[in-house]
């Protein structure tokens, strides 16, 4: 293992998230809230010093890099950035328990959206914008981040890095060189951040609070700023806020297909088809079903478009109690949790492309099983697929598994319901925020014990990094000297 | 497809279900129980017509048969056994829906256990005891009676139907002709199914009780003939259930190595070591956990030692209401009913060797992952695994998840819980028996719908014959003339 350059490498994320904290300090400044400027300052400090003291430490370093590296990179860095983000929830006394701000800020990395505090709405201006920007930068990946914008030299180290940290089966290409691959990417992410804001203001939402949404649904994350998400604000918003959490769902190389001009290409992708698919069958689904628990037809399917994309996409805003809608569509949200946004995008869960790969695996399996002698192979977009992708598609649904049932065994020994337990692993495991029953849209984490918080955390960790970099810290393979 | 050789088969098939309905006939004979005689014999003679028709209309069938037949032929041969096979309750009025008596005896074939019955006790004892034979026919497969048994040739034809119907990634031979494979099979069954008996006995179990119970154990199939189960029986007689529960739950070809005296080979199975590892794990767990709930430590144990032992090889019988434990054993529950039994058994679930299998191809992905340029075997019990095993099992998995998560759909639309709609499902796609909640030991599957039921009744079928066999019927590759 490399640990100097390692080391080199995780001062350069924390000085990232140092330079990211300065607006949150200006708006603490700004609206005069003295304890979370107090916050921030002391944890720009703190940051400080730690990238000093590495960089003096890991002073030429080797520049022999490889896949184990770039693995145990993401996983630590991750968890890093997450060790120091929460700080300015902590010194602030803005949540007192240490746990609890570590379970917040690795919500908001990891884009999930579950929170463990009450009341929202007595947070200050300053550590709300922090919270939400959380999600934005998560949402993109600040590895990426790094790559598209830093001066880091060397093709295998930026592959590495940017494969642990994308989601998705395969990370693919759009230009030759991988980091501006990366740059491309952070365009189009920026640009319709800036739209997604526009128009939010436009239908007279404060630029606080546009801003804080926005990053919520850009980044697919949900942390809400008012208690009850985004339920009192007017239609025009929550449907605005609908349409780009489906946008921010879709795979970010359709966009760039689209800027230069490849429209058949993305019209006949068969992730964005099937993923366009299931929303607006869900939808109708939804609609049939609570027909009669809201005033008219318009009102019935807002609520089930905004509900149903902000599963499918793992934000997890809410504008009304799913928890009160009946069994088959909670059902089909849980299903929903699971299914997650296309590869690609800033959403979580399993993914449509690798639900696409297993059920068209199964086929040829299926096929091969009925004539032994025929030889088929999978195909995506016309093109066949690497067995080695669909391999380690099949090694990602095994460890999903085990990992589900692993998590949700833990969290059970705190006594809640198997409703509870089982939606609070699916909602945190797959990037979503609330889930069902004593973690529904209208309550919060905040009464599991510090051990489940720490699993769950570990699970949203977990999940956004598409579990590898998260194993492999585990495993003894990575720590042995060769 | 060859539909006359497969006719010929139905028609064998059908003859053997006739046959073992004779001591039915005669324990209602010998009981004066005079429906149900009546059902009976009405039964025998709608076969005989069926075989009949069917002898007449498929003679002079081509001898070739596929891989495809084979896949087909089992499916059909079990839909047919329960649509006839339920007759007798339908006929004697003892279960009035035609649909419920649909469900009861797929339940039985399937080693399910989960019943529509109320008030089982009041039941004339040749229905409950063809209730009960039913789990004891399906447990080791009826299509592995006939190979064993008739005088059917064709080496091709036997390997097809055997790997078809027999549970676990794959089938070994453990003489050179798998006919007399079968046979041993079977007396192995028939032996330790005479020992449950005499053992019961011997703790004073009536006799007709005693073979129900032991029916029931021997195909992990869990119909009681009491409605608390097996909770108000001796201690010493669940005792015996326990141990002869996880018996069953045990590879049969492992019995077969003791025989031949091959010691060794037993002691180092890795299955066989996981499978019992696990049992003994989830008991300490649940000790512990339900400590307070009864009044001796050895009640505990005995409680928890029965019910971890029905639920991981799927029987189903239960000493006590376990829907009361707190979250965390339920949780272990939950687990051990996708676990399942040994492939191999007469247990269902996913089998602990295919849980095995997919540990280990994680572990090599994540090795490969780490040093891509290493190339890694996956090896059992000191064999490499063929490749062709690990992608079916790959495959198995990805089924197994797509099935359950539809049939948890379509069951929601009765409106139950989500507890209960994710229990009913686990427990009767794992051929388990009862659930948690509204479907939890001391309730039964009568509340759902009929479109329920008989989705569920797929569940059951697919659950027995590891899928393929039930899915390839949805194929259109199946039918399609070539």
């Amino acid at each position: 293992m490399n640990y100097k350059m390692m080391g080199r490498f995780l001062a350069q994320i924390l000085s990232i998230e140092g330079i990211f904290m300065v607006p949150a300090l200006c708006i603490s400044l700004f609206c005069g809230e003295d304890n979370a400027t107090r916050a921030f300052v002391l944890t720009i400090a703190i940051i400080a010093a730690l990238v000093l003291a590495l960089a003096l430490i890991c002073r030429g370093a080797p520049s022999a890099f490889y896949a184990k590296e770039g693995l145990v990179c993401v996983g630590l860095s991750w968890i890093m950035l997450s060790l120091v983000g929460c700080l300015p929830f902590y010194i602030s006394r803005e949540i007192p328990s240490y746990v609890d701000c570590f379970f917040e800020i690795v919500s908001g990395f990891t884009t999930t959206g579950a929170s463990v505090i009450p009341d929202v709405e007595a947070l200050s201006n300053s550590i709300l914008y922090w919270r939400s920007f959380s999600h934005w930068l998560g949402g993109m990946g600040v590895l990426v981040f790094l790559l598209a914008f830093s001066g880091e030299k060397g093709q295998g180290f930026t592959m590495h890095l940017l494969r642990a940290e994308s989601p998705g089966p395969d990370v693919g290409k759009l230009v030759p060189k991988m980091r501006n691959t990366a740059a491309i990417l952070y365009l189009i992410y920026v640009a319709l951040t800036i739209l997604n804001i526009v128009l939010l203001v436009l239908g007279d939402m404060p630029l606080l609070e546009a801003v804080c949404t926005a990053f919520g649904t850009a980044g697919t994350g949900g942390f809400g700023i008012k208690n009850d998400s985004m339920g009192s604000y007017s239609p025009y918003l929550q449907n605005v806020t609908t349409v780009f959490m489906i946008l921010f769902g879709v795979n970010f190389s359709c966009y760039y297909l689209l800027l230069i001009r490849q429209w058949k290409n993305v019209f006949t992708d068969e992730e964005l088809r099937l993923y366009l698919g299931i929303i607006l069958g869900s939808i109708l689904l939804v609609v049939l079903d609570t027909m009669d628990l809201y005033g008219t037809l318009g009102e019935t399917i807002r609520h089930a478009a905004f509900q149903v994309g902000s599963i499918i996409t793992t934000t997890g805003y809410t504008t009304t109690n799913y928890d009160l809608w009946p069994s088959f569509s909670k059902t089909i949200l849980l299903c929903l949790m699971v299914v997650g946004a296309c590869a690609g995008s800033t959403g979580g869960g399993l993914k449509v492309a690798r639900l696409l790969l297993l059920v068209k695996t199964l086929r040829r399996n299926i096929r091969q099983m009925l004539q032994p002698r025929r030889v088929e192979l999978v195909r995506n977009n016309g093109r066949s697929v690497d067995q080695q992708v669909l391999d380690n598609t099949n090694a990602y649904l095994a460890a999903y598994m085990l990992i589900l049932f692993t998590i949700f065994t833990l969290i059970s020994l705190d006594g809640f319901s198997i409703e509870t337990n089982l939606s609070a692993t699916l909602c945190t495991f797959n990037n979503i925020g609330p889930g069902l029953d004593a973690v529904g849209p209208l309550c919060n984490f905040s009464g599991y014990s510090a051990f489940s918080k720490l699993v769950l955390s570990w699970g949203m960790l977990a999940g956004r990094l598409e579990i590898f970099p998260m194993l492999v810290l585990f495993s003894k393979d990575t720590w042995k000297r060769r």
